[in-house]
Protein backbone atom coordinates (compact mmCIF):
# COMPACT_ATOMS: atom_id res chain seq x y z
CA UNK A 1 0.00 0.00 0.00
CA UNK A 2 1.05 3.46 -0.74
CA UNK A 3 2.75 5.90 2.27
CA UNK A 4 1.25 8.74 0.49
CA UNK A 5 -1.26 10.94 2.32
CA UNK A 6 -4.42 11.08 0.75
CA UNK A 7 -4.90 14.58 -0.87
CA UNK A 8 -8.60 15.19 -0.45
CA UNK A 9 -10.89 18.11 -2.31
CA UNK A 10 -14.47 18.93 -2.12
CA UNK A 11 -16.21 20.87 -4.91
CA UNK A 12 -18.79 23.41 -4.65
CA UNK A 13 -21.32 23.63 -7.43
CA UNK A 14 -22.60 27.36 -6.99
CA UNK A 15 -25.89 27.94 -8.12
CA UNK A 16 -29.96 28.08 -8.55
CA UNK A 17 -30.00 27.20 -11.51
CA UNK A 18 -28.60 23.54 -11.58
CA UNK A 19 -31.06 22.95 -7.84
CA UNK A 20 -34.10 24.27 -10.29
CA UNK A 21 -32.61 21.43 -13.06
CA UNK A 22 -32.78 24.15 -15.61
CA UNK A 23 -28.64 23.42 -15.78
CA UNK A 24 -27.36 19.84 -16.36
CA UNK A 25 -23.79 19.97 -14.32
CA UNK A 26 -20.81 19.78 -16.54
CA UNK A 27 -18.03 20.56 -13.98
CA UNK A 28 -18.00 17.60 -11.38
CA UNK A 29 -17.36 14.99 -13.70
CA UNK A 30 -14.71 17.28 -15.22
CA UNK A 31 -12.71 17.87 -12.30
CA UNK A 32 -13.29 14.67 -10.44
CA UNK A 33 -11.09 13.55 -13.28
CA UNK A 34 -8.77 15.63 -13.59
CA UNK A 35 -8.10 16.11 -9.83
CA UNK A 36 -7.49 12.48 -9.79
CA UNK A 37 -4.70 12.45 -12.58
CA UNK A 38 -2.48 15.27 -10.08
CA UNK A 39 -3.56 12.75 -6.69
CA UNK A 40 -6.00 14.63 -5.52
CA UNK A 41 -9.48 12.64 -4.41
CA UNK A 42 -13.17 14.52 -4.72
CA UNK A 43 -14.52 12.95 -1.88
CA UNK A 44 -17.74 15.07 -1.60
CA UNK A 45 -19.43 17.61 -3.91
CA UNK A 46 -22.46 19.86 -2.86
CA UNK A 47 -24.67 22.03 -5.13
CA UNK A 48 -25.63 25.13 -3.21
CA UNK A 49 -28.06 28.16 -3.84
CA UNK A 50 -27.04 31.94 -4.22
CA UNK A 51 -27.57 32.35 -0.78
CA UNK A 52 -25.12 33.99 1.27
CA UNK A 53 -25.56 32.14 4.85
CA UNK A 54 -25.41 29.19 2.90
CA UNK A 55 -22.72 29.82 0.80
CA UNK A 56 -20.28 31.14 3.55
CA UNK A 57 -21.03 28.35 6.18
CA UNK A 58 -20.08 25.76 3.57
CA UNK A 59 -17.21 27.01 2.67
CA UNK A 60 -16.24 27.48 6.37
CA UNK A 61 -16.87 24.32 7.18
CA UNK A 62 -15.28 22.48 4.00
CA UNK A 63 -12.28 24.29 3.83
CA UNK A 64 -11.55 23.22 7.52
CA UNK A 65 -12.32 18.88 6.60
CA UNK A 66 -10.84 18.77 3.23
CA UNK A 67 -7.21 19.75 1.88
CA UNK A 68 -8.92 21.76 -1.45
CA UNK A 69 -12.46 23.15 -1.93
CA UNK A 70 -12.99 24.24 -5.29
CA UNK A 71 -16.01 26.10 -6.22
CA UNK A 72 -18.10 26.92 -9.73
CA UNK A 73 -20.03 29.27 -10.48
CA UNK A 74 -21.73 32.68 -9.30
CA UNK A 75 -18.67 35.33 -10.39
CA UNK A 76 -19.93 36.99 -13.04
CA UNK A 77 -21.05 40.37 -13.22
CA UNK A 78 -25.21 40.33 -12.16
CA UNK A 79 -26.76 40.67 -9.13
CA UNK A 80 -26.77 36.96 -8.14
CA UNK A 81 -22.71 36.23 -8.55
CA UNK A 82 -22.27 36.56 -5.09
CA UNK A 83 -19.77 33.72 -4.86
CA UNK A 84 -16.33 35.99 -4.11
CA UNK A 85 -18.03 38.68 -2.07
CA UNK A 86 -19.41 35.17 0.38
CA UNK A 87 -15.67 33.79 0.19
CA UNK A 88 -14.13 36.95 1.47
CA UNK A 89 -16.17 36.87 4.42
CA UNK A 90 -16.14 33.49 5.30
CA UNK A 91 -12.32 34.17 5.45
CA UNK A 92 -13.02 37.38 7.54
CA UNK A 93 -11.25 39.41 5.25
CA UNK A 94 -11.75 42.66 3.48
CA UNK A 95 -13.42 42.70 -0.26
CA UNK A 96 -10.91 45.08 -2.46
CA UNK A 97 -11.35 45.34 -6.19
CA UNK A 98 -7.63 43.76 -6.97
CA UNK A 99 -5.80 45.73 -9.55
CA UNK A 100 -4.15 43.30 -11.81
CA UNK A 101 -7.57 42.04 -12.65
CA UNK A 102 -9.27 45.01 -13.63
CA UNK A 103 -6.16 46.20 -15.52
CA UNK A 104 -7.37 43.13 -17.80
CA UNK A 105 -10.75 43.66 -17.57
CA UNK A 106 -10.06 47.56 -19.11
CA UNK A 107 -7.68 45.67 -21.48
CA UNK A 108 -10.46 42.91 -22.16
CA UNK A 109 -13.29 45.07 -23.43
CA UNK A 110 -13.01 47.85 -26.56
CA UNK A 111 -14.42 51.25 -25.38
CA UNK A 112 -14.17 52.55 -21.97
CA UNK A 113 -17.71 52.96 -20.83
CA UNK A 114 -18.15 49.11 -21.46
CA UNK A 115 -15.90 48.31 -18.03
CA UNK A 116 -19.05 49.20 -16.28
CA UNK A 117 -19.80 48.90 -12.28
CA UNK A 118 -21.41 45.54 -12.41
CA UNK A 119 -18.15 44.01 -14.80
CA UNK A 120 -15.67 45.87 -12.20
CA UNK A 121 -17.48 43.60 -9.77
CA UNK A 122 -16.03 40.62 -11.92
CA UNK A 123 -12.07 42.45 -10.55
CA UNK A 124 -13.25 42.51 -6.58
CA UNK A 125 -12.32 39.99 -4.39
CA UNK A 126 -10.52 39.09 -1.01
CA UNK A 127 -7.31 41.00 -0.21
CA UNK A 128 -4.58 39.46 -0.40
CA UNK A 129 -6.39 36.44 -3.16
CA UNK A 130 -4.33 34.89 -6.14
CA UNK A 131 -5.25 35.45 -9.72
CA UNK A 132 -6.10 32.64 -11.73
CA UNK A 133 -6.00 33.60 -15.44
CA UNK A 134 -9.16 33.46 -17.62
CA UNK A 135 -7.97 32.64 -21.06
CA UNK A 136 -11.45 32.66 -22.33
CA UNK A 137 -13.41 35.82 -20.88
CA UNK A 138 -10.23 37.48 -19.36
CA UNK A 139 -12.69 37.65 -15.80
CA UNK A 140 -9.77 36.22 -13.39
CA UNK A 141 -11.01 33.05 -10.71
CA UNK A 142 -8.95 33.26 -7.84
CA UNK A 143 -7.02 31.44 -4.57
CA UNK A 144 -7.04 32.19 -1.18
CA UNK A 145 -6.15 29.87 1.40
CA UNK A 146 -7.09 26.47 0.18
CA UNK A 147 -10.25 27.73 -1.86
CA UNK A 148 -10.22 27.47 -5.16
CA UNK A 149 -12.82 29.93 -7.21
CA UNK A 150 -13.59 29.00 -10.73
CA UNK A 151 -16.21 29.92 -13.01
CA UNK A 152 -19.52 27.82 -13.37
CA UNK A 153 -19.44 28.26 -17.66
CA UNK A 154 -17.59 24.82 -18.46
CA UNK A 155 -15.38 26.15 -21.08
CA UNK A 156 -14.08 28.92 -19.13
CA UNK A 157 -14.10 26.65 -15.79
CA UNK A 158 -11.63 24.08 -17.45
CA UNK A 159 -9.35 26.99 -19.10
CA UNK A 160 -8.68 28.21 -15.71
CA UNK A 161 -8.58 24.85 -14.13
CA UNK A 162 -5.98 23.63 -16.84
CA UNK A 163 -3.71 26.81 -16.47
CA UNK A 164 -3.91 26.59 -12.57
CA UNK A 165 -3.55 22.79 -12.15
CA UNK A 166 0.09 22.28 -11.72
CA UNK A 167 0.25 24.37 -8.38
CA UNK A 168 -1.89 22.39 -6.78
CA UNK A 169 -0.43 19.46 -4.38
CA UNK A 170 -1.08 15.67 -4.65
CA UNK A 171 -0.73 12.35 -3.06
CA UNK A 172 -0.44 9.39 -5.42
CA UNK A 173 -2.81 9.21 -7.99
CA UNK A 174 -5.40 6.71 -7.76
CA UNK A 175 -5.47 3.74 -10.34
CA UNK A 176 -8.23 1.90 -12.15
CA UNK A 177 -9.03 -1.21 -13.75
CA UNK A 178 -13.00 -2.10 -14.71
CA UNK A 179 -13.49 -5.35 -15.18
CA UNK A 180 -16.99 -5.97 -17.44
CA UNK A 181 -19.16 -8.89 -16.75
CA UNK A 182 -22.47 -10.48 -18.53
CA UNK A 183 -23.44 -11.73 -15.18
CA UNK A 184 -25.75 -10.42 -12.72
CA UNK A 185 -24.61 -8.64 -10.34
CA UNK A 186 -26.40 -9.98 -7.47
CA UNK A 187 -25.04 -13.84 -8.76
CA UNK A 188 -21.50 -12.39 -8.02
CA UNK A 189 -21.74 -10.45 -4.92
CA UNK A 190 -20.68 -13.10 -2.23
CA UNK A 191 -17.49 -13.84 -4.27
CA UNK A 192 -16.71 -9.38 -5.14
CA UNK A 193 -17.29 -9.07 -0.90
CA UNK A 194 -14.92 -11.93 -0.41
CA UNK A 195 -12.38 -10.09 -2.88
CA UNK A 196 -13.16 -6.87 -1.25
CA UNK A 197 -12.58 -8.68 1.55
CA UNK A 198 -9.17 -10.24 0.98
CA UNK A 199 -8.06 -6.77 -0.99
CA UNK A 200 -8.58 -3.65 1.68
CA UNK A 201 -6.19 -1.56 0.22
CA UNK A 202 -8.33 -0.87 -3.05
CA UNK A 203 -12.17 -0.38 -3.28
CA UNK A 204 -13.94 -2.96 -5.28
CA UNK A 205 -17.30 -1.35 -6.95
CA UNK A 206 -20.03 -2.92 -8.52
CA UNK A 207 -22.25 -1.30 -11.29
CA UNK A 208 -24.80 -2.91 -12.79
CA UNK A 209 -26.02 -2.14 -16.46
CA UNK A 210 -28.61 -3.73 -19.15
CA UNK A 211 -26.62 -3.87 -22.40
CA UNK A 212 -27.46 -5.79 -25.75
CA UNK A 213 -30.09 -6.85 -24.01
CA UNK A 214 -28.23 -8.79 -21.29
CA UNK A 215 -27.68 -8.07 -17.81
CA UNK A 216 -24.12 -7.42 -16.49
CA UNK A 217 -22.14 -5.47 -14.05
CA UNK A 218 -18.87 -3.35 -14.89
CA UNK A 219 -16.40 -4.23 -11.79
CA UNK A 220 -14.09 -1.24 -11.28
CA UNK A 221 -11.10 -1.71 -8.80
CA UNK A 222 -9.68 1.89 -7.59
CA UNK A 223 -6.37 2.02 -5.10
CA UNK A 224 -2.73 4.11 -5.51
CA UNK A 225 -0.72 1.05 -5.25
CA UNK A 226 -0.20 -0.65 -8.58
CA UNK A 227 0.45 -4.50 -7.54
CA UNK A 228 -2.50 -4.03 -5.07
CA UNK A 229 -5.27 -3.61 -8.01
CA UNK A 230 -3.37 -6.15 -9.72
CA UNK A 231 -4.29 -8.85 -7.33
CA UNK A 232 -7.58 -7.38 -6.60
CA UNK A 233 -8.73 -6.97 -10.66
CA UNK A 234 -7.27 -10.78 -10.58
CA UNK A 235 -9.83 -12.09 -7.82
CA UNK A 236 -12.55 -9.71 -9.62
CA UNK A 237 -11.73 -11.67 -12.98
CA UNK A 238 -11.98 -15.10 -10.93
CA UNK A 239 -15.57 -14.29 -9.40
CA UNK A 240 -17.14 -13.93 -12.56
CA UNK A 241 -15.31 -17.04 -13.98
CA UNK A 242 -16.70 -18.80 -11.14
CA UNK A 243 -20.84 -17.58 -11.95
CA UNK A 244 -19.79 -18.76 -15.70
CA UNK A 245 -19.04 -15.78 -16.72
CA UNK A 246 -15.92 -14.33 -19.34
CA UNK A 247 -14.09 -11.37 -17.32
CA UNK A 248 -13.34 -8.13 -20.49
CA UNK A 249 -11.24 -5.83 -19.17
CA UNK A 250 -12.32 -2.15 -20.29
CA UNK A 251 -9.28 -0.56 -21.98
CA UNK B 1 -46.89 36.75 -2.43
CA UNK B 2 -47.80 33.26 -1.47
CA UNK B 3 -48.41 32.51 2.14
CA UNK B 4 -47.90 28.48 1.67
CA UNK B 5 -44.77 27.57 3.43
CA UNK B 6 -42.06 26.34 1.41
CA UNK B 7 -41.71 22.78 1.57
CA UNK B 8 -37.60 21.98 0.88
CA UNK B 9 -35.95 18.68 0.09
CA UNK B 10 -32.22 17.62 0.24
CA UNK B 11 -30.89 15.45 -2.39
CA UNK B 12 -28.10 13.11 -1.35
CA UNK B 13 -26.64 11.69 -4.54
CA UNK B 14 -24.59 8.05 -2.57
CA UNK B 15 -21.68 6.58 -4.84
CA UNK B 16 -18.05 6.15 -5.42
CA UNK B 17 -18.50 6.10 -8.84
CA UNK B 18 -20.08 10.10 -9.34
CA UNK B 19 -16.99 11.41 -6.97
CA UNK B 20 -14.64 9.57 -9.25
CA UNK B 21 -16.01 10.73 -12.68
CA UNK B 22 -16.58 7.35 -13.75
CA UNK B 23 -20.53 7.96 -13.54
CA UNK B 24 -22.12 11.39 -14.67
CA UNK B 25 -25.03 11.97 -12.68
CA UNK B 26 -28.74 12.07 -14.35
CA UNK B 27 -30.74 11.96 -11.03
CA UNK B 28 -29.99 15.78 -9.91
CA UNK B 29 -31.76 17.32 -12.41
CA UNK B 30 -34.75 14.82 -13.06
CA UNK B 31 -35.99 15.10 -9.53
CA UNK B 32 -35.12 18.77 -8.87
CA UNK B 33 -37.97 19.06 -12.18
CA UNK B 34 -40.19 16.92 -10.63
CA UNK B 35 -40.44 17.69 -7.25
CA UNK B 36 -40.79 21.26 -8.23
CA UNK B 37 -44.15 20.28 -10.16
CA UNK B 38 -45.78 19.18 -7.08
CA UNK B 39 -44.21 22.27 -5.03
CA UNK B 40 -41.06 20.75 -3.47
CA UNK B 41 -38.15 23.01 -3.38
CA UNK B 42 -34.92 20.99 -4.10
CA UNK B 43 -32.00 23.56 -1.55
CA UNK B 44 -29.12 21.63 -2.00
CA UNK B 45 -27.91 18.49 -3.44
CA UNK B 46 -24.72 16.66 -1.73
CA UNK B 47 -22.82 13.48 -3.66
CA UNK B 48 -20.80 11.21 -1.07
CA UNK B 49 -19.12 8.07 -1.21
CA UNK B 50 -19.76 5.10 -0.20
CA UNK B 51 -18.11 5.56 3.31
CA UNK B 52 -20.62 4.41 6.45
CA UNK B 53 -19.78 7.31 8.74
CA UNK B 54 -20.36 9.59 6.24
CA UNK B 55 -23.53 8.53 5.30
CA UNK B 56 -24.77 8.32 8.91
CA UNK B 57 -23.76 12.03 9.41
CA UNK B 58 -24.82 13.64 6.23
CA UNK B 59 -28.44 11.75 6.77
CA UNK B 60 -28.64 13.00 10.33
CA UNK B 61 -27.70 16.99 9.40
CA UNK B 62 -29.90 16.92 6.29
CA UNK B 63 -33.01 15.70 7.58
CA UNK B 64 -32.95 17.70 10.78
CA UNK B 65 -32.66 20.49 8.49
CA UNK B 66 -35.29 20.19 5.74
CA UNK B 67 -38.79 18.53 4.65
CA UNK B 68 -37.57 15.73 2.88
CA UNK B 69 -33.95 14.24 1.99
CA UNK B 70 -34.32 11.98 -0.84
CA UNK B 71 -31.27 9.17 -1.31
CA UNK B 72 -30.08 7.75 -4.73
CA UNK B 73 -27.95 5.07 -4.83
CA UNK B 74 -26.42 1.93 -2.70
CA UNK B 75 -29.12 -0.15 -2.29
CA UNK B 76 -28.37 -3.12 -4.78
CA UNK B 77 -27.11 -6.82 -3.94
CA UNK B 78 -23.06 -6.04 -3.51
CA UNK B 79 -20.66 -5.15 -0.53
CA UNK B 80 -20.49 -1.72 -1.65
CA UNK B 81 -24.35 -1.37 -1.28
CA UNK B 82 -24.83 -0.07 2.33
CA UNK B 83 -26.86 2.91 2.21
CA UNK B 84 -29.73 0.84 3.67
CA UNK B 85 -27.41 0.30 6.87
CA UNK B 86 -26.63 3.59 7.34
CA UNK B 87 -30.12 4.74 7.58
CA UNK B 88 -30.97 2.40 10.06
CA UNK B 89 -28.03 3.23 11.87
CA UNK B 90 -28.72 6.59 11.43
CA UNK B 91 -32.43 6.57 12.41
CA UNK B 92 -31.16 3.98 15.73
CA UNK B 93 -33.54 1.27 14.83
CA UNK B 94 -32.84 -2.36 14.16
CA UNK B 95 -32.09 -3.39 10.09
CA UNK B 96 -34.59 -6.21 9.52
CA UNK B 97 -35.72 -7.84 6.53
CA UNK B 98 -39.14 -6.86 5.17
CA UNK B 99 -41.37 -9.42 4.32
CA UNK B 100 -43.26 -7.92 1.49
CA UNK B 101 -40.17 -7.23 0.03
CA UNK B 102 -38.58 -10.55 0.66
CA UNK B 103 -42.14 -12.17 -1.29
CA UNK B 104 -41.46 -9.70 -4.38
CA UNK B 105 -37.63 -10.77 -4.56
CA UNK B 106 -38.69 -14.69 -4.13
CA UNK B 107 -41.79 -14.02 -7.01
CA UNK B 108 -39.36 -12.00 -9.32
CA UNK B 109 -36.21 -14.78 -9.36
CA UNK B 110 -37.16 -17.63 -11.93
CA UNK B 111 -35.50 -20.34 -9.00
CA UNK B 112 -35.30 -20.22 -5.58
CA UNK B 113 -30.94 -20.52 -5.34
CA UNK B 114 -31.40 -17.42 -7.27
CA UNK B 115 -32.33 -15.39 -4.11
CA UNK B 116 -29.22 -15.90 -2.25
CA UNK B 117 -27.96 -14.36 0.95
CA UNK B 118 -26.24 -10.97 -0.96
CA UNK B 119 -30.23 -10.40 -3.05
CA UNK B 120 -32.15 -11.01 0.23
CA UNK B 121 -30.19 -7.43 1.14
CA UNK B 122 -32.03 -5.93 -1.02
CA UNK B 123 -35.21 -6.65 1.18
CA UNK B 124 -33.44 -5.15 4.24
CA UNK B 125 -34.22 -2.06 5.55
CA UNK B 126 -34.85 -0.28 9.10
CA UNK B 127 -37.72 -1.70 11.00
CA UNK B 128 -40.68 0.22 10.38
CA UNK B 129 -40.01 1.42 7.16
CA UNK B 130 -42.41 2.17 4.16
CA UNK B 131 -41.93 0.01 1.01
CA UNK B 132 -41.76 2.21 -2.17
CA UNK B 133 -42.55 0.24 -5.43
CA UNK B 134 -40.01 -0.63 -8.06
CA UNK B 135 -41.85 -2.07 -11.27
CA UNK B 136 -38.88 -2.73 -12.82
CA UNK B 137 -36.04 -4.79 -10.98
CA UNK B 138 -38.74 -5.39 -7.95
CA UNK B 139 -36.53 -4.73 -5.40
CA UNK B 140 -38.40 -1.60 -3.16
CA UNK B 141 -37.06 1.61 -2.02
CA UNK B 142 -38.18 2.76 1.30
CA UNK B 143 -39.18 5.48 3.34
CA UNK B 144 -38.08 6.78 7.01
CA UNK B 145 -39.68 9.61 8.31
CA UNK B 146 -38.57 11.91 6.38
CA UNK B 147 -35.72 10.27 4.38
CA UNK B 148 -36.77 8.55 0.84
CA UNK B 149 -34.33 5.78 -0.49
CA UNK B 150 -33.98 5.52 -4.14
CA UNK B 151 -32.37 3.15 -6.63
CA UNK B 152 -29.22 4.98 -7.92
CA UNK B 153 -30.02 3.67 -11.56
CA UNK B 154 -31.99 6.71 -13.25
CA UNK B 155 -34.40 4.42 -15.20
CA UNK B 156 -35.64 2.67 -11.67
CA UNK B 157 -35.28 5.57 -9.53
CA UNK B 158 -37.47 7.35 -11.92
CA UNK B 159 -40.00 4.93 -11.67
CA UNK B 160 -39.78 4.34 -8.00
CA UNK B 161 -40.36 8.00 -7.72
CA UNK B 162 -43.33 8.43 -10.14
CA UNK B 163 -45.19 5.82 -8.62
CA UNK B 164 -44.87 7.53 -4.59
CA UNK B 165 -44.27 11.52 -5.50
CA UNK B 166 -48.27 11.95 -4.67
CA UNK B 167 -47.27 10.64 -1.05
CA UNK B 168 -44.97 13.99 -0.68
CA UNK B 169 -46.85 16.68 0.25
CA UNK B 170 -45.80 19.94 -1.70
CA UNK B 171 -46.06 24.01 -1.33
CA UNK B 172 -47.11 26.48 -3.52
CA UNK B 173 -44.98 25.36 -6.92
CA UNK B 174 -42.89 27.43 -8.19
CA UNK B 175 -43.35 29.55 -11.59
CA UNK B 176 -40.63 30.13 -14.17
CA UNK B 177 -40.60 32.44 -17.14
CA UNK B 178 -37.33 32.93 -19.28
CA UNK B 179 -36.56 35.71 -21.53
CA UNK B 180 -33.94 35.04 -24.17
CA UNK B 181 -31.46 38.54 -24.79
CA UNK B 182 -28.69 38.30 -27.33
CA UNK B 183 -26.57 41.25 -25.21
CA UNK B 184 -24.17 40.77 -23.21
CA UNK B 185 -24.86 40.44 -19.52
CA UNK B 186 -22.78 42.75 -18.29
CA UNK B 187 -24.25 45.66 -20.35
CA UNK B 188 -27.43 44.44 -18.29
CA UNK B 189 -26.70 44.09 -15.08
CA UNK B 190 -27.87 47.24 -13.58
CA UNK B 191 -31.01 47.04 -14.87
CA UNK B 192 -31.28 43.60 -13.51
CA UNK B 193 -30.05 44.47 -10.12
CA UNK B 194 -32.54 47.00 -9.98
CA UNK B 195 -35.22 44.67 -11.23
CA UNK B 196 -34.38 42.26 -8.58
CA UNK B 197 -34.72 44.60 -5.81
CA UNK B 198 -37.94 46.14 -7.31
CA UNK B 199 -39.38 42.92 -7.05
CA UNK B 200 -37.97 40.83 -3.85
CA UNK B 201 -41.20 38.34 -4.00
CA UNK B 202 -38.92 36.18 -7.09
CA UNK B 203 -35.87 35.14 -8.20
CA UNK B 204 -34.06 36.71 -11.01
CA UNK B 205 -31.29 34.97 -12.99
CA UNK B 206 -28.91 35.57 -15.12
CA UNK B 207 -27.59 33.23 -16.82
CA UNK B 208 -24.90 33.84 -19.92
CA UNK B 209 -24.57 31.93 -23.27
CA UNK B 210 -22.39 31.72 -26.33
CA UNK B 211 -24.66 31.06 -29.32
CA UNK B 212 -24.65 31.72 -32.99
CA UNK B 213 -21.63 33.68 -32.76
CA UNK B 214 -23.02 36.15 -30.35
CA UNK B 215 -23.11 36.77 -26.34
CA UNK B 216 -26.28 36.55 -24.78
CA UNK B 217 -27.91 35.64 -21.67
CA UNK B 218 -30.99 33.72 -20.20
CA UNK B 219 -32.95 35.66 -17.57
CA UNK B 220 -34.76 33.58 -15.33
CA UNK B 221 -37.94 34.52 -13.21
CA UNK B 222 -38.62 32.26 -10.74
CA UNK B 223 -41.46 32.64 -7.71
CA UNK B 224 -44.38 31.23 -6.63
CA UNK B 225 -46.55 34.23 -7.29
CA UNK B 226 -48.19 34.61 -11.12
CA UNK B 227 -48.47 38.16 -10.61
CA UNK B 228 -45.36 38.89 -9.35
CA UNK B 229 -43.46 36.51 -11.64
CA UNK B 230 -45.08 38.29 -14.65
CA UNK B 231 -44.62 42.10 -13.24
CA UNK B 232 -40.68 40.99 -12.68
CA UNK B 233 -40.90 39.91 -16.20
CA UNK B 234 -41.64 42.51 -17.72
CA UNK B 235 -39.17 44.95 -15.81
CA UNK B 236 -36.81 42.22 -16.92
CA UNK B 237 -37.76 42.86 -20.86
CA UNK B 238 -37.25 46.62 -20.14
CA UNK B 239 -34.06 46.23 -18.96
CA UNK B 240 -32.99 43.90 -22.11
CA UNK B 241 -34.95 46.83 -24.49
CA UNK B 242 -33.06 49.78 -22.81
CA UNK B 243 -29.55 47.62 -23.77
CA UNK B 244 -30.73 48.19 -27.63
CA UNK B 245 -31.94 44.30 -27.24
CA UNK B 246 -35.23 42.21 -28.45
CA UNK B 247 -36.41 40.14 -25.73
CA UNK B 248 -37.87 36.75 -26.47
CA UNK B 249 -39.96 35.11 -24.40
CA UNK B 250 -38.96 30.96 -24.31
CA UNK B 251 -41.99 28.55 -24.24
Amino acid sequence: MSETKTVTACLLIIGNEVLSGRTQDANLQYLAKSLNEIGVRLMEARVIPDVEETIIATVNECRAKFDYVITTGGIGPTHDDITSVCVSKAFGVRHVRNPEAEARLRRHYARPEDVNTQRLRMAEMPEGAELIDNPVSKAPGFRIGNVIVLAGVPRIMQAMFEGYRHKLKGGAPMLSRTVVAFVPEGKMAAGLGQAQAAHPAVEIGSYPFFRDGKLGASLVVRGTDVAAVAAATEAVKATVRAQGGEPAEEK
